[in-house]
């Protein structure tokens, strides 16, 4: 599996690459709409087709390009039976997406928001905002649930194993990866904390709507097939 | 061997962990010296002693971490022997840094700068400015020969195998990594071109001088020992 990381700098979002190298196929896994020629070059250098686009979630800070890339190369988009109506594929907890000889399972990791999956793949998993790096999602709308949260990650993404790579949706602080086993001791939201501290912890975060929330979450259940801003 | 890489959003700087998990010792490379908070947090959440800072050339767009880490951890300091005078190693090509099991290999790779050095170790080598991703660093200030550069990039990198991945020390358009079968291939600058046609290319790129050129690359030959600004 090769895997590539990229980042959209204006919002902070991660988009990854996943490719068979030998079958000559891949995934992105919540690409940007602003990067959509960036992403489609990559592709096409490395001389591959894209098979699936895989959204964590509904978004609310950027607007997928998942509809783009369909419409440009075939692409399978896939997302949670509780997310984006748009899409071609809806996943449940332990589907599996094959991308050439690649493996790829959906978990329902819900919290952050009721439709939130994470992605795992031997060694790595891709976490979308459910889990962060030091930190996790607000649980604050889209159906967000605290202690849903705190249950998707301590119990389904704290269930694997401690060199598990985790591949977030984001970060503020130029961090590109973690492990499970680093999240589970230093992530200082969860370390040392009980379901409820957690829950009391992320009631009191009091945080501003996310920018593009208005626009971005009908944009994203669309798949991103709105006019550009 | 473990690597991390780590993104200074303001410079678009990379800085990369490289530790030996086993021996419980890492090296950077090309630290920000504001982020000198962030890496230390890492490397302490790791378990990790820091061994080394290795830079891949006295930097004008951003102030090292060097000094402070080396205050604050004991590390040895490395660069060129053409490069700044504060380190406490100065390498020259084919001499070897050992970071527990780990060998990285400095190879000399002028051209950006006289003092440029890129890091070789198994699988992967870390280019700071000599090699971009479909791009290369500029040629026109602290020494900086286009020609040199030329020779840098198609003789020392471009001899390494082509699944040999490239980690950069910057990149503008979000992507963190590439290989050298990619950069020999597709690399816009180099792919197809004469070295007469990569010299003239590169002197009419009439760049203006980077932002932090007066105060960085005097701050970085005290290796970033300065009043911070």
């Amino acid at each position: 599996m090769m895997l590539r990381q990229l980042v959209d700098a204006e919002t902070s979002t991660y988009t990854y690459l996943i490719a068979d190298l030998d079958a000559g196929v891949a995934a992105l896994i919540d690409p940007v709409r602003e990067q959509l020629e960036r992403d489609l070059q990559l592709v096409l250098e490395l001389g591959l087709t894209l098979s699936h686009v895989l959204e964590t979630h509904v978004h609310a800070d950027h607007v997928t390009a998942a509809s783009a890339l369909r419409e440009r190369t075939g692409a399978t988009t896939c997302a949670s039976a509780a997310g984006a109506p748009c899409v071609d594929v809806h996943l449940r907890h332990g589907d599996v997406v094959r991308v050439g000889a690649i493996a790829i399972t959906a978990l329902a990791t819900p919290g952050h928001t009721d439709d939130s999956l994470s992605y795992l793949v031997p060694g790595a998993v891709f976490t979308g905002d459910s889990l962060l790096i030091r930190g996790c999602g607000r649980a604050d709308f889209q159906n967000g649930n605290p202690g849903e949260l705190h249950d998707s990650i301590t119990q389904v993404l704290f269930a694997l194993p401690d060199d598990t790579a985790v591949y977030p949706g984001h970060d503020y602080r130029g961090r590109l990866a973690s492990s499970i086993g680093e999240e589970r001791r230093w992530n200082p939201r969860l370390a040392g904390k009980s379901r409820a501290e957690f829950i009391a912890l992320m009631d009191q975060l009091d945080l501003p709507p996310p920018k593009q929330l208005a626009t971005a979450v009908p944009a994203n259940r669309a798949c991103g097939a709105t006019a550009t801003p």
